[in-house]
């Protein structure tokens, strides 16, 4: 999925399906808050912008395995899957 | 459209139509919920003010193909096309 | 009107007429959630006060026809006619 | 009224009477959402703190007749009349 | 009262009471939205916090006879006395 | 009490009994809408990141009597005594 | 867990048992209004962003034992365990 390139301090994860989820070992307790989520990152933006003008690197990159906030992110759905764009600072852990 | 010029950090945007949207892939779910819209970069403005008093060079140029929130612009008609002012951060993700 | 001189940030616009925005094309269209208005700028500020002390030039001028978030303005009168103070982030664009 | 000192990014404003109003001939429509009022600067205060340290001098100075944003000052009588402390950013323009 | 040292930016005044409110000629009317109130510094801290690290000198001092916004002010009593802790932004004007 | 040290800008503090309070002196008015507390300082943090990455040291040291605002403090029981975690920013002033 | 790395200012923090919190000594009195809680440090970001780009090193590092602000994390387990990502500001002191 190369042909999507979140901006800024955007990064594009993709949902874990129920079963990889599992496999992690990672669960999230139905009475929790706040629930996070699993997923994979897809795309990460050109990072944040700082008061001198330069770009803050985003701190995962493709491919990583991530816990992230599900709250804030919107979906879209591209060649039948799910994806989420998110901020970076949603990204709560990298996970393995 | 050369006569729009958008101030600062803004950004005009022609939404996509159905159709079009169904060629490019991209799907927004009916339970997403915050809904992203499809369009084209029609023109930019000169970026974010930084606090040395220069600007930030907007990151998507006209004629990209980006993902957008909704949420927050401002719709107007010139010449029977429908068109929204952005400010750069409603932009997700360029396309393609 | 020389003898209104708006204080830092802000913009005096005299709004159009409804006939005059006829012909400039632009339509704000009656479902727009948020309405935007067309105008001229009469008289800018000297400019928003950077961290440092200075100020970073208004970007818009006298004379400019705009595009305007009318939400925010301040309405007065002067010798019969209605002109608006805003700031100049209310400033969408800049037509023609 | 050399005895209030404003602190800061404060200003003493002398609110017009009606009849005075009347001669600058700035109208303040009945149907405007924030009525501006008139006014005459009586004392400006040192100007809004920098982050380095500095202050940044205040952008009307005593005599200067100004157009403000009623709502935020406070109001106080001192020998029978009517004063206004605001701040700098409630000063929408100065006029003539 | 040397004893009580205000931390940052904060200020301790002492309200006026009403018969020196009289001499000192200001009136705060009863129709004031938020009403301010007299009364004289008695301690300043060391000044609010800059982003390099530095103090900003708080800009009243010891003994100034002051206008202040009642609002947000925590009282104490000490040796039978009424005392306010404010922020240095409370403090509106310096009388006389 | 060695063995906590506040992270940052956090303070712990010991809150005075009832009796200790009358002996210092200050009096907290039952109709004071935001009541203070008086307590002794028992560990402070490195203090407030600034911008430039240092840290502004925190201004009461361990054995400060203090004023604080108790709104916003953090209850915890140590070894049958009770403290509270504060921020910096709620102490109010030093006492004697 | 050495397979969970936060990401920017976040803490991977172990909640404490029952038992274990009996044995340090600290109490949470059930009338605290913001109740903290005690927890073991289990893994750190790399630190807040500054504005010149760098990262602030956090404040607790792995194995500290530390009250904190539960509000605000977001709980998951692995291995049958029970973890919470906070932020850096979520911890309030750090015990023995």
């Amino acid at each position: 999925m190369a042909n999507i390139r979140p901006v800024g301090d955007r990064v594009v994860v993709k949902p874990a399906a129920k079963e990889e989820v599992t496999k992690s070992g990672i669960v999230i307790p139905d009475t929790a808050k706040e629930k996070p989520q699993e997923g994979t990152v897809i795309a990460v933006g050109s990072g944040r912008l700082l008061d001198n003008g330069d770009r803050a690197p985003i701190q995962v990159k493709e491919g990583d395995r991530v816990l992230f906030a599900k709250y804030g992110g919107t979906e879209f759905k591209l060649e039948g899957e799910e994806y989420l764009v998110l901020k970076e600072s949603d990204i709560l852990a990298i996970i393995g």
